[in-house]
């Protein structure tokens, strides 16, 4: 008989798994669309002359089983050798309860950033603890929820400590003991800012001739110092002192704030986050209280709700996303999230006790390494350490390091003559006679003798982590149920849709992060010997071809953390090449109004000037005024940075215009790719005259947000750039790093090369066009009852569309955030509010959402509108009602209900579930009095009693 | 300097992870409890007449690191061939939405058995799509929640169809194509009822014969037959038709119950769950709506709740846990919950179109297979087949196959003179050719002419999988959220402790779980080549050795899937020996009245006549009536089982006693391990007198419930009873197998073992220790508010204890279902209800709860005789009032709430999170109109929109 199979592709995962809506449901969709298919949508939506030549197509879409078969296969071309390189990386013990509760826990890993604080109490309270952590290790006032990594933190110090320093001094001293990495990315940002460094032994300090200088602690070779004396001599100068020091260490060692340390930064990474061959890791900044309005990064900080009660945020939030343009000094605007709540989870789990056992076993073993050293006659140096020591072998350097590769261990290669080797958590048994061997020496690790390398004056003297958290019962069970408790306090992708405009939270699926544990890819150190890391090359190789094929580009650099340390590289990368060709003076920056913060702040940090470019009544760029603009600049224009499709949700036809202006007048065209899902297959940023542009990796290409961080930002450039990409310190090329480690964060880089490989040419290209649909339909559904702010020719908008909430100010008192705050009600994480408009909700709904899902929060919208009516109608209270009281919690039910309208209605509104309701922890939080009374580290547990049982 | 390291120790998993209190937490409880030292409490209340000689000692501890880096080594040695043997396992895709958010989240794997439906609400809408499933593609009315594995269905369904059979014949009929694993266990089941077995073609069976016949299908050599003539010849004869199917065929395949099948079984492994070297998987049964009553295993059903809303619950329960002793033909008292929702969830992530597809894809290949093979003229068998075929190889059968494996795939060998091969779902593209160059075919896997080798008559007519659930939008994102959903309504060990009697819910900590995902534990075929299992073999040994050590047992058989299937083990065993001894004729079993009721029902499974001895007023064995029943049983005596310590949570000091008394007398001592939590490291069953215990390693090592299932039951031995063990269909023991993999469910193991190597011999010793303070500081602080029913000579209990809650029904009303319903509110699941004595709660803490939970399960109970003294004293009212309401829902809140007590004081008593409260999705549910009105599939969605949103 013959057989006709069903058309059903069970394996199909770009169809039948990550793109949301079910053949049926766009079947409907496209018939309220009034569209006769998806292919005249996009047509209607997307100009033809935007549109990409060729399809794209990578072959055959890989199943998920195929998927990990690949993986598999390319993973084991990694070695994973015990690297006792240190350098900032370190070996560290990941508790399972952590690994398995956290990273790969998808109420953790599919949150968003905690903007709207009445549904991120959780994390919020996890980065508390992080910033408690850190304030108590490093013996300063405050701290923030995390950067990047540390190198990029240090660089992030030395600006700060030019804003804060009284003294005008132009040079920063870096302490030659500083990691090479941290040295470097330092050197590329203090370039283009006119900061002069000089590099050199602490004890050669100049005070007066600098604005202030970082000290490393312990030194990269191992070296302790106490630099109180330093900087003494720098606050004496006006001139600020920044120390970058390991945490662990500052269990056992002098805190950095003791010293005087005004600014303190670091890496937590050994704190229970795996090296990942580079990343990613939290780093941290902490400083004294007199300088909190100036540093970086995320803040959490404590304030109360609606009713008084205790609650979370993010503190002076001004500092960062919502960064003032053309006064930046930063563009830092993300954390590095999950992997701080993994390491102060980390800290919760060994408390005090436990992190200083742990700092002490790793020191005691280093002692007993040095003295089988020394016993064979080896000099080493220093002579007190902490967990790091350096070996002279002369000429002996390269076979010792080759016996060790054969024992199964990297060290570290110090000059032409010396070796080092730094132990961690993870050294077990048997490494150290290992090492001995590869210097020759045969001897039993058995030496007992306690022997402490710590001189006395630099032995901690205070106490840490007395807060009740780090020291509630650390038995399994607490720990999984503390961590449940706080997850379940948050609102995340795996319960609802996060429509946030150019957020693009779609769907991570479960088989994109599984390998991100395997060992093969999180246990290798980034400075690793390359042939160890054959597995990451051919990923990285792959990954980078594809994206060049999406985008339009000749090559790729995957070095940028983040997005807007991807812009800035990128414009960096554009300075190198103007300097190459005898043209290092242009240095003017077109960017339309439009634009994000970061543009103009990445601008300026390559000491560009920015010139704004109007918006049209219809949120294009006004082309006259571009064209005025480049041309009144022609002999200094640097370049232009333009969004595609525009931070409006709309594809510009004139966006190749722009472009040839900008060329035209000797500018290089940044494009910014954050809206790059509208585009993936379908149009290409290096087709429409692009030379360089990032990708948000935790956008488009399915990265995890992490609950704010981690994320990746690597740039594409065209030919003519790409020699002046950014380099790293084992690379020749002419440029400096921006960032740690050689290729960022490339631990993540299995997500989304897994990504691209489950869904093919075809996958990708059909998400981008449901992307468009799942936007068009919630405009469409909402008509009548919001103004979409801008549409394109056609009527129709791209990814994305904007909600004009701005009317119900004054026709009901209801603003932009009761109706974010009502949404909490429905069930829904609230769309973006006031960006890039104030007053209005910007919805990406992804095409990861189903129809469902899109009707459910498409109801909560018109519900709203509908209790928004009643109050025009003077059927309901202006300043009573669901909306001014919003979020409602269970504790509002409990109390006696004096309201104009039932607890239903203020309770289960449109598209609230009911059994599997979400219930905010805390009603709306004030934002006012959190930042008048700034509270960053953990309150006492008394305070907590009073607002819980 | 010298160095005093702290003596804190971070790796310490015993004291540190495993064990909930503090050694802080330790030393108030032993205050509150009167006893100086946690030794002096032991010695308190062990009796030193039992309490082993030598301290348990298996070495030093290891680290969570150690363990996984031992796992690594451990389960490389097992080799992950292709195995493409079929006979009942099969190669199957894991959707990584279900691996991570089911089989790798604790909010599932921690789950207890659905006794308390208003907190098990989740898993019982998912075990009842898994009944739906198998209802519907079986063809039958009614599904169970599961069975232990396919070969123990078969011989349920054989016993049943014996209970439900009008035909009084003597004979069981046994179709040639069975497995021949469930052919064994049948016999090994069939021996001792005195069923005769007749094993023959389908076209042999004579109807008048045999009560019943069982089919397999397709046959284990691939063959499909229509079995309705024969199952109309049985119906003639009064006699009972069953089936053996693979449900996945079945989607292609007429169903069973169109051929007028009686009972349907089969094993739900190739949906989605690892083979895992033969467990644990889910079996089904499904039935006719007249047989429902005598059907084995739990059911899932619909009720109503006190408001009148559906809700899920565990129907006919007195089917099951509560087996009627005397009367029980089963002892089957569990299923293999988390294994059915997975495969559930299966069936919903694929749909009918799915499932088709992918059997479609299956049959496909095996027809390409065949095809290359008849064109290299090879003879196969059968010539119509869905995934299996036999090739005919006369000679070369032992090249051919050691060719195969040298391609990497393992076949099956089928006589001597040929090989079997079945495809599945994880057959690699080029797994064909390597098929075909192991027969010597250099051939291209190119052929695409359509062919369909099942017969016509054969093709399946009916739909199936029609409800709404597997059609629900299949995106990732909506099956995450669902998993979510469901995993939320439930209260599971990840948010608060489950106090249950005898049930030991103590920690599974996520390092003991981690290595059941790996692959070279969860791929592996269980009739693989012994040489490809290295890694399962040592793993077994070591164990087992262990397990024997901590036992005082000589052998160890690790076959039984459960508990219950380990008594009925163990009493085979003992049968197999009194027969081998000339005294087959022993077979009076002298049982407690205290005893669980499976131990009874074992009894009868092995033929024996159960002899109930009396207990005496403090709940321990009478020894005088014991020695009586003895006495006058000696000659027949086959043995006795006994429970220690005894189900009344005592030590009591007459065990040794006992089994001298049955010794005495001829028989064998049957030691229950349910409660050896309270034994390990301080007594061996062994010592005080036992030939045999199964020890539940769901209970006391770790494996977790999982819902409802899986567990393991293995039996340790004295020496002179080790020949008798059960053996398995490859080796050469006398006995038959009693489940139908060789060692039950292997992949369970690595948890078990994890365990053991994390705590060494003193970290087990403790937690046993532990676990007796935490029964006695709950005892102690409930002192004086409830009677402790039974207690040692000095006043202790053992590792749980029984609160008297029988007066409260006359002072006030109140049952011990109201108390146990309140605890929901509180916050907690209910203990034990009723067991071992009406009317009484047992708790049970673990060591793993810490005093923190204790404290806050106590505060929960005294404010419950609180709201009992309230009522006693007239202040409350006798049927409205907190207690009677229970459990309180949101809905509640919601509601008009016109009672005499607050909304506060109805959902916030004492030990209620605040912001973290638990809310059951239902009110209390109606037990005798769910039983009244049985509904056992999923109701159409209308019935939910009623209920819900």
């Amino acid at each position: 008989m013959s057989f006709t199979p069903t058309e059903y592709l069970p394996y199909d995962f770009a169809n039948r798994r990550h793109i949301g809506p079910s053949p049926k449901e766009m079947a409907a969709m496209l018939k309220t669309l009034g569209a006769g298919t998806l292919d005249a949508l996009i047509d209607d939506t997307v100009p033809k002359s935007i549109r990409q030549a060729e399809p794209l197509d990578f072959g055959k879409a890989k199943s998920e089983r195929e998927l990990l078969y690949h993986m598999r296969v390319v993973s084991s071309k990694n070695q994973v050798l015990t690297s006792l390189i240190g350098q900032g990386y370190h070996g560290t013990v990941v508790p399972p309860v952590i690994q398995r509760n956290i990273l790969e826990n998808p109420a953790w890993y599919t949150a968003y950033t905690p903007y709207q604080p009445e549904i991120s109490q959780g994390r919020l309270e996890a980065l508390l603890n992080f910033q408690t952590m850190i304030s108590d290790l490093t013996g300063l006032e405050i701290a923030n929820a995390s950067l990047l990594d540390e190198a990029t933190a240090c660089a992030e110090a030395m600006t700060m400590a030019q804003r804060v320093a009284k003294s005008k001094a132009a040079a920063f001293f870096i302490d030659q003991n500083c990691h090479p990495q941290n040295i470097a990315v330092m050197r590329t940002r203090a370039e283009p800012l006119g900061i002069k460094i000089i590099v050199g032994a602490p004890d050669d300090l100049v005070a007066d001739e600098v604005f202030g200088a970082i000290f490393q602690y312990p030194g990269t070779f191992g070296h302790l110092r106490d630099f109180t004396q330093q900087i003494g001599a720098l606050h004496e100068a006006k001139a600020i002192g920044v120390v970058s020091a390991d945490p662990l260490s500052l269990t056992l060692l002098k805190e950095p704030g003791a010293m005087g340390a005004d600014i303190v930064v670091g890496s937590a990474q050994r704190f229970g986050v795996p090296m990942g061959y580079g990343g990613p890791h939290a780093a941290y900044m902490a400083t004294k209280d007199d300088f909190k309005r100036a540093m970086p990064g995320r803040l959490v900080g404590i304030s109360i709700d609606s009713h008084g009660n205790k609650a979370y945020r993010l503190a002076l939030q001004t500092r960062e996303q919502h960064i003032r343009r053309e006064k930046a000094t930063s563009n830092v605007c993300t954390a590095q999230a999950l992997l701080a709540v993994m390491a102060s989870f980390y800290a919760v789990f060994h408390g005090p006790e436990g992190l200083k056992a742990v700092a002490q076993r790793i020191h005691r073993k280093t002692v007993r390494l040095a003295r089988g050293l020394e016993a064979a006659g080896f000099k080493i140096e220093p002579s007190t350490f902490f967990d790091t020591i350096t070996v002279e072998v002369g000429l002996l350097q390269k076979g010792v390091m080759q016996a060790a590769v054969a024992e199964g261990i990297n060290l570290r290669k110090v000059g032409e003559t010396c070796v080092g080797i730094t132990l961690d958590e993870a050294t077990r048994s048997g490494i150290i006679e290992k090492v001995w061997r590869a210097f020759g020496i045969d001897r039993k690790d058995d030496d007992l003798t306690a022997e402490y390398r710590i001189p006395d004056a630099l032995q901690r003297q205070s106490n840490y982590l007395e807060h009740d958290v780090f020291h509630m019962n650390r038995a399994e069970t607490e720990m999984m149920r503390y961590m449940r408790r706080l997850a379940d306090r948050d609102l995340a992708l795996d319960r609802a849709m996060i429509p946030l405009g150019s957020c693009t939270m779609k769907l991570n699926a479960a088989v994109e992060m599984m390998p991100v544990s395997w060992r093969e890819f999180s246990l290798l150190h980034p400075f690793a010997p390359a042939d160890q890391a054959e597995g990451y090359r051919e990923l990285i190789e792959d990954l980078s071809a594809k994206l060049c094929t999406i985008t339009g580009y000749d090559a790729l650099s995957m070095q940028p953390n983040s997005g807007a340390q991807g812009e800035y590289a990128g414009l960096l990368t554009i300075a190198a090449y103007h300097r190459a060709q005898g043209e290092g003076h242009r240095n003017v920056c077109l960017i339309p109004n439009s634009a994000h913060g970061t543009n103009p702040a990445s601008a300026q940090m390559v000491g560009w000037k920015v010139v704004p470019v109007k918006s049209a009544e219809n949120g294009d760029i006004d082309l006259d005024d571009f064209r005025a603009k480049a041309e009144k600049h022609a002999d200094a224009l640097a370049g232009c940075m333009i969004t595609y499709p525009s931070t409006h949700g709309v594809f510009e036809e004139t966006v190749k215009d722009v472009c040839a202006i900008t060329h035209e007048h000797g500018g290089q065209v940044y494009i910014d790719g954050a809206n790059m899902n509208a585009m993936v297959g379908l149009s290409r940023p290096g087709d429409l005259g692009g030379d360089v542009s990032h990708l948000n990796l935790h956008k488009t290409f399915c990265i995890p947000h992490g609950g704010g961080g981690p994320g990746m930002g690597p740039i594409g450039v065209k030919a003519h750039l790409a020699p002046h990409l950014p380099g790293h310190i084992d690379s020749d090329a002419p440029e400096g790093p921006v960032s740690a480690a050689p290729y960022g964060s490339p631990s993540l880089l299995p997500i989304s090369w897994a990504y691209i490989l489950l869904m093919g040419g075809a996958g990708l290209t059909q998400a981008t066009k449901v992307a468009i649909l799942n936007a068009n339909y919630i405009a469409k559904r909402l008509e009548g009852a919001f103004d979409v702010l801008y549409k394109g020719p056609t009527g129709r908008v791209a990814h994305e569309c904007i909600l004009d909430t701005r009317p119900f100010e004054k026709s009901a008192g209801v603003t932009v955030d009761d109706i974010a705050k009502r949404l909490i009600d429905n069930g829904f994480h609230a769309p973006t509010m006031s960006w890039p408009v104030a007053g209005t909700l910007m919805v990406e709904p992804t095409e990861s959402e189903t129809k469902a899902e899109l009707d459910r929060f498409c109801d909560a919208m018109l519900s709203i509108r509908e209790e928004i009516r009643a109050i025009e109608d003077g059927k309901m209270d202006r300043d009573n009602n669901p909306l001014k009281n919003a979020p409602h919690t269970m504790e509002d039910l409990v109390r006696d209900w004096n309201r104009p309208y039932s607890r239903e209605e203020g309770c289960f509104p449109p598209g609230a579930f009911r059994v599997d309701k979400y219930w905010p922890p805390v009603n709306r939080v004030d934002n006012v009095y959190g930042d008048r009374n700034l509270v960053c580290t953990c309150p006492p547990m008394e305070d907590y009693a009073d607002a819980a049982e």
